[in-house]
């Protein structure tokens, strides 16, 4: 296991080897594991099965995908070298063909090796592009958490959902980024995770995830998030997010259950989320938001928990209307809709 | 397993083998499977593993219990037999000794039969008893149901949350009495049942028993219920109750949380419950919430779901002020409080 000095990264990639290691996050918490890609029908798989997932996480697990095609190719003319890489990332794409960040890692290490004339260079090239989508998703979620954290008084107990995490990301993570800015900013944090079903990625990645980084956690059912709120025990809750319209925030199902309830309460709900979350030029009515499949909620560690015969409606994501959105932390600062829409388009125009 | 033709009754008594007969509800919905108790012994075993569960169910089981240990006895004299029926109540409220209903039925119970001077008669005696204790419960819910589904309109989606169902009580239930009174009226209903972690009793018992029924029900997360109410999917919530003090209603964790998001969207949001569970002398902060298992939440089907250093909060109650209930549907008719409190208090003296 990686030590708790270190930052955690759910993917990494060693050069020498040449490899892709990740952490195997489909048997978290019963085991911490971690294995290696040495080639990319692997690294494909590990994605496919949701060993690798989170938007961020996908975009550095697919420029590092071309980066492993690069090294690992054994093409001896450019031709050659150029196709298998384009054959890399058609497999690639194919595992999570909606996943935008996945695409776009995978398109930049892709253009910049496209733009080298010798197989070596090209491979360098590679490895120096994907390090830059990483690094630059490391600063993001550093960005986001010095923002955020600047916000939180000197002692807060936050609650939160899902898992916007360091194992989302390259590390730190987004949600849990401003957590961890808090805690090194000194700030005496408490966390509330709330499991997140039906997948529980509350109770299996972001309690274990915290928890490994000695941040205080307890673990709840989604249901009991209210009931803290009324009894005083929540003094802000920061989401992640995976898509925000000019509208609304589109995030895990429950996200606006939260938000309803935290308005109810005068509680602060907080967004924390980088710049490429924002799809500022469409609306709500515009999403069409992904129904999952019944045995996510039918079925548990392989035992049944509805009858066959009975419906199941499994929405993942909701949408939470800007209204009750106090901010939203990015790498550019904290913004609010829609007040903060010119700002926002302005930014995204410029970079 | 019982025809859907006749009422889904989870305990029932059988005097000419002497036995009770329950559906073991821990197996459900995997299974159906009925089981006997031919002594009390048995149906200790039956009430301590939760086969059997729901205060009114557990009052119906703890009276037909005495009448069981009443027909089975062999004593010939009559002190030997009221030693043997008091030693079978020791027993059974030892099972759940803070269920308030199941010590009501086998006091009940225990009381007339105490009364009768000869082994004959106190053992048909104790049949007739419990037999009324059942027949109680049975009007009781009709009563509810009967009031409940005079508020609702001529077509009518109806959130629910655990399990406040036939299941739970002789027959009929409370809040699902109220829409089996609904469907037996013509009304067209369509429920969503929440799954109500963190022991499902909404995905298991509830969907189980309202399909059995022919009645249209869709389950869901617990934290989709927000959501469905903001996109106008809900017309109405009704849920069961545990305790109702003067100014709140205690029932299953998650409740609240229906209740704030059903005043958040002007959705009326009713409680379903017998006149037995109001504690009107009582407060809100008279009450202790039992807070239950670490493993209730933390494993599922021996599945570890979160890491073992990991803390969790697990009450299994919350309070939901009576400000955001718009009704308490009772056998006596629809309340509110505090307006009905006096109402309340003077029934219950009758009584």
């Amino acid at each position: 296991m990686q030590s708790s000095d270190t930052p955690l990264r759910p993917v990494t990639f060693h050069q020498d080897i040449p490899a892709i290691r990740f952490i195997a996050q489909t048997r978290l918490p019963e085991e911490y594991v971690e294995e290696s890609a040495y080639d990319i029908d692997r690294l494909a798989d590990a994605i496919r099965c949701l060993d690798i997932r989170g938007a961020p996480a996908l975009g550095v697990a697919g420029a590092y995908g071309i980066a492993l095609a690069a090294l690992t190719s054994t093409a001896l003319d450019l031709d050659k070298f150029r196709q298998e890489i384009s054959e890399a990332a058609d497999l690639l794409r194919s595992t999570r063909p909606t996943a935008v960040n996945l695409f776009y890692g995978i398109n930049r290490v892709l253009t910049a090796v496209e733009q080298e004339q010798t197989i070596s260079a090209a491979k360098d090239r590679a490895v120096n592009e994907a390090d830059a989508v990483a690094d630059e998703d490391s600063r993001t979620c550093h960005a986001i958490g010095e923002h955020g954290q600047k916000i939180l008084p000197q002692s807060c107990r936050i609650l939160t959902h899902c898992n916007a995490g360091a194992l989302a990301c390259r590390e730190w993570g987004t949600a849990l980024g401003v957590i961890r800015s808090a805690v090194q900013a000194g700030i005496s944090v408490q966390v509330y995770a709330c499991e997140t079903r039906p997948l529980l990625q509350g109770a299996r990645l972001t309690s274990w995830e915290l928890a490994r980084d000695g941040i205080d956690v307890t673990v709840i059912t989604d249901s009991m998030a209210a009931s803290l709120m009324r009894k005083g025990m929540v003094d802000i809750v920061i989401v992640g997010a995976d898509r925000i319209t000019k509208d609304a925030v589109f995030n895990k199902i429950g996200t606006y259950m939260h938000a309803v309830c935290a308005n109810a309460h005068q509680i602060p709900f907080y967004v924390a989320a980088p710049f490429s979350t924002f799809d500022e030029e469409s609306e709500e009515a515009d999403i069409i938001v992904e129904e999952r499949s019944r045995e996510e909620i039918a079925y548990f560690g392989g035992r049944r928990t509805i009858p066959d015969l009975v419906k199941v409606y499994n929405p993942a994501f909701d949408a939470t209307p800007v209204s009750l959105v106090s901010g939203i932390i990015t790498e550019h600062g904290i913004f609010r809709l829609p007040e903060s829409l010119s700002d926002i388009r302005a930014i995204r125009q410029r970079s």
